[in-house]
């Protein structure tokens, strides 16, 4: 898995507001779609519902954060790069950016807890995941 | 329960699209939830998440059509009407009509029927539901 | 262009209810983006953005009609076939079917207007339209 | 207007996930719709649109913050707050939080800026936000 890994939204005639841009609310919607197909192409199964399914875990969110640095437009794909920047013992944060032709559109943190799967309690990273992403980790 | 219940949309920013009108998708989504909450009132709790959860059925769509009659904004609050049109021996269905300032935009009918929770497997419509529905039928 | 456009959803945790199927209001919202993909590849452009903005018209949906054959998971991804059925002095007509691991999941019919942009004014098929769309017409 | 304004949210079936609760990204999105509605409020017309369309100026948020604190179900209305918390030259800042049955669900941060519609020049607040606003500022 290359370190930063990408993740190309399709931004659509619904997805914009009536200043004619992408509105806001979509964002860090597209960020969340982003980091689920991370753990896609990190464990090779259908994202979340892999890992709460077929796995036993789960990774909710605790925080998240996000500048917007320009308006998003249908004209251009919206290329999301994803990257792990932190592992905790039961915590794991990803930094989040999003390009338009080149162009820096929106750049995030966002931090999730690991539990076992149907509940609220927290658990240690699984094995099969710090091994497979402390390669991965680069400085937020 | 009043034969024709009205649940309350609000119209926001995010909702509408560069024509400055509510996007089409939005609209099947708003004559959901009118359904969702004509159920909530129905049953006194929390819309399929009761039913589901604390009933132990589904009512699954496995039809609806829409025809928009006019455009949707934020100037006004969008009034969905929803009214069951026809209840069979395993299956339900409504017609819902969504206004603004007096003025319909769309109408529409929807087919539901009821399943096990859980499962795919079809089920009568449970007795409590026909006593308190049939009264309620309008034709569509 | 094929006689059958496809399109293809990644379908996410996020858009499945707590049923751990997809939620019904994102079928009508995957079909118009199928449709807008269609008209991307038409013409060329942003879909309706460029219908819009580059092109001075567009095409409200004016009637949709949906049935559900099978639950949609994010298992695979939801292939959306998009064919144009009829074409009217200002109307053009779709069908759009959702198949997942070569099974049918929907399947629906669209209606469009031809307006000029930013208005409700009813115009004719643009001629380049129709010489494009005449031959990729098909029965519904 | 009271210094806190709130705004309730119906979380229906289709705001959750397969874990039963209301999916990430629809958080963010809700305290957008409570900002929205807290202008709405102070102004006395439908929200962005009224700002954009009617009085020429808009408020793109540049930056947002969420610490997630409890999980969200249909069982309960969520209960939105916006407070708003300083006034630049040319940007607001608000807080947010959202509870349900009393709990707290989540607290966030978000800072719009002042533009001229259709632009994405900087203004000045306007003086009539500015008077009418001051006495509502709440430390964060």
């Amino acid at each position: 898995m290359p370190k930063s890994f990408t993740h190309e939204i399709r931004v659509g005639w619904g997805d914009c507001d009536p200043a004619r841009i992408a509105y806001t609310a979509n964002i860090p919607a597209w960020a969340l779609e982003a980091i689920e197909a991370w753990w896609e192409h990190l464990l090779g199964g259908p994202g979340w519902y892999h890992v709460e399914f077929d796995l036993g875990w789960g990774t909710p969110f605790v925080h998240m954060e996000l500048d917007f640095r320009a308006p998003i437009t249908p004209r251009h794909r919206l290329i999301c790069t994803v990257t792990p920047t932190r592992l905790g013992t039961s915590s794991i944060a990803f930094r989040v950016t999003g390009s338009q032709a080149d162009s820096l559109c929106f750049e995030g943190g966002f931090v999730c807890v690991f539990i076992r799967a149907g509940s609220l309690e927290k658990r240690a990273v699984p094995p099969e995941v710090r091994s497979a992403v402390t390669p991965l980790l680069a400085p937020a």
